[in-house]
């Protein structure tokens, strides 16, 4: 039997999904499941998509073009204006998902062995998509106490080798939902400049920044033009995970063509995605303040419950519908999987992703926790009863 | 400004789609311009599949299974016992086409360096796939003398170097619609049993055998069980190129548990494109019947008037809906490129991809074209008397 890549054993495995077999035993057992592992959220994809399928008037699906359907392309230059970010639409490429999107623009600027700075904790498929291209996460620690805000530039700065060739962030964060301001941005871009870097920067939680802050774009940032690439998704926006739409935008010519050439091997983006994001571009302001009031008071009720525990810390996240919590326990990997295995209250338990998993730092996130709010306050509530009950009982509670 | 990765620089353009410039420059001329470049054809998706869409009825369009919604795994278990190969659902992996098939094959078997040996002329995005990851391509000529068959076992078994890892096939053939025999397969058995090597086989052509000749799957290669790897999709099947739904199939755990970790990374197949897919499953026996004798019809059509045109050649093709014809003329590119540049003939010409690009030993292909003969035979005959008044004139022709 011929052996597997290097890469395959090194490919790490979905610290938000590995955890699903003990969730379907769970579940095998009667156990209700509180899903607040994964960003799938439970809002709604706008009416008007759902109508644009079921008026589907098309005789043979056909391929789109490798860049994405132009009307689209063109309609989403309308989009970015009015969020500020002023592109044109051969400066935008529709991807399969954002997920795409990352592996382009790691294939196109990396080569096998060159080294990104990512602050941890991080989504953790960005370690996917670097094993995949033979590619060096080298990761800056953000910290709890200050809310996971951006590392010290000099902490960053000191990580730069030779063989550095970009930063990459996620604004607002994803697993911690902070929200970086203009001026930390505009410290990366400075070093960004010093250094001749890319800058990546996931933007796809745009829409969710709360408490009246405003998100600032990296592609806003003066002077590192050519230096930007914006990775972005329908996903979240719109509550449609599944038609698997994103896209990659930079204004730099020459990644973009490169990144045409890899788009042009998978023929594609599928095109009953493309179709439905653009209809979901004409999505009412109701549903977005609908669906944006609604995560306000998931974050409000869920980060004040959690506080509320003894020996449980979250910081009010100022973005995304993420947050990571530090609770009183010894290890977060198999405090997740006790959860599932030997606890419920109620006949019901919560399966949460391991914060472990953020963190490319062995022993880091050990005490930590993502939840993500995607579920409705009364669910939240119960979880949320569940998470301290479980804590007082937790055989390996610390504190 | 930061430099392009090397792999981007060494990416290859399509060469299906490097000529789209000039086919766009000819239509702003008011030229009509066929195009038999590309594999989209004309034909219908199947209704069920349009209906599924229409008759929608979701709230949330959310991330399926990784590795595809279960139902529609199950469902493909007995399609593919319909075709003789006997699978269960957790030997099959629904990809985002056969694209990523191929992609998650290639990163979860082969490291940087690795060699695959691929007999020429081949689907020029394999180089694609395997530039984006380190992997070379080794290639070992079929002729178009003896209709493309399968290279002698023994210049296969020259060029295995201790770096080579697989072997990959496309049956029945894209570029060239050669059909591989039991026989020939057999022989390739032996060769991947004696170096355990991997053998990949796309066999998303399956349905398209012509002339009472059948489709043997490597899926049923006896002994060597673990070391083959199919990559399907439904995109010709069903002619529903633009749904990128494809699979990944083998009966190899360790490579399915890797290529998962790959999956899971992007998160989840379209989730749209799946629902269209396992409807079609259950497309009515008519529409295959229809579709198989059309493009019978037009291969027959194709290489009877081809093979009149003085100094051109081209086998009949036992498979799929491409052939792969030889020129009397200097060089395919520039040809291809003339051809919509400057020729036209009664406001018409043709788009054809040049050979050269599904070569990888420089200097091959030069003259020859694949076409794809996805248009309807009224456009075809328009096509091919254009063709063979071009060939009347071309500057470069020879012979």
């Amino acid at each position: 039997m011929p052996t597997i890549s290097q890469r395959g054993h090194e490919m790490p495995p979905s610290p938000i999904r590995k955890l699903v077999p003990y969730a379907e035993a769970a579940k095998a057992k009667g156990i209700k499941v509180y899903f607040l592992n994964i960003g799938q959220p439970d809002i709604k994809t706008p009416e008007i998509a759902i109508k644009a399928l079921n008026n589907l008037n098309m005789k043979t699906i056909e391929y789109s073009h490798s860049a994405g359907i132009a009307s689209y392309r063109k309609k989403l230059v309308n989009y970015y204006a009015k969020n500020n970010i002023h592109i044109s639409s051969d400066e935008i490429m529709a991807t399969t998902g954002g997920s795409e999107a990352i592996s382009f623009a790691f294939l196109s600027c990396f080569d096998t062995g060159d080294e990104v700075i990512i602050p941890e904790p991080f989504y953790a498929n960005y370690n996917g998509f670097a094993t995949s291209g033979g590619i060096k996460v080298v990761p800056v620690l953000s910290n709890i106490e200050n809310g996971f805000a951006l590392p010290p530039i000099s902490e960053i700065e000191k990580l730069i080798t030779p063989k550095t060739k970009g930063i990459f962030i996620c604004n607002p964060n994803n697993p911690t939902g902070y929200l970086y301001s203009q001026q930390e941005l505009e410290q990366l871009r400075d070093i960004v400049k010093k250094y001749d870097l890319y800058l990546f920067s996931d933007e796809v939680y745009r829409e969710f920044c709360y408490d009246g802050a405003t998100h600032f774009s990296v592609m806003n940032l003066e002077g590192i033009e050519n230096n930007v690439i914006m990775v972005d998704s329908v996903s979240k926006r719109y509550s449609e995970c599944g038609i698997r739409i994103g896209a990659l935008i930079t204004r730099n010519k020459e990644v973009f063509a490169t990144a045409l050439k890899f788009a042009q091997a998978r023929l594609s983006p599928p095109t009953l995605g493309q179709i439905a994001a653009e209809a979901s571009l004409d999505a009412p302001k109701e549903y977005f303040n609908e669906v944006y009031d609604e995560y306000i008071n998931r974050r409000n009720f869920l980060v004040d419950k959690l506080n509320k525990i003894p020996g449980v810390y979250t910081p009010l996240p100022k973005g995304a519908f993420y947050t990571t919590v530090r609770l009183p326990i010894d290890n977060a990997d198999e405090f997740c999987k006790w959860m599932l295995s030997d606890f419920s209250y109620q006949n019901q338990t919560v399966m949460m992703a391991p914060a472990t998993g953020f963190y490319s730092t062995p022993g880091k996130g050990l005490n930590e926790v993502r939840i993500a709010y995607i579920l409705n306050i009364e669910d939240l509530a119960k979880a949320v009863e569940t998470l301290e009950k479980a804590l007082e009982v937790y055989p390996g509670r610390k504190i």
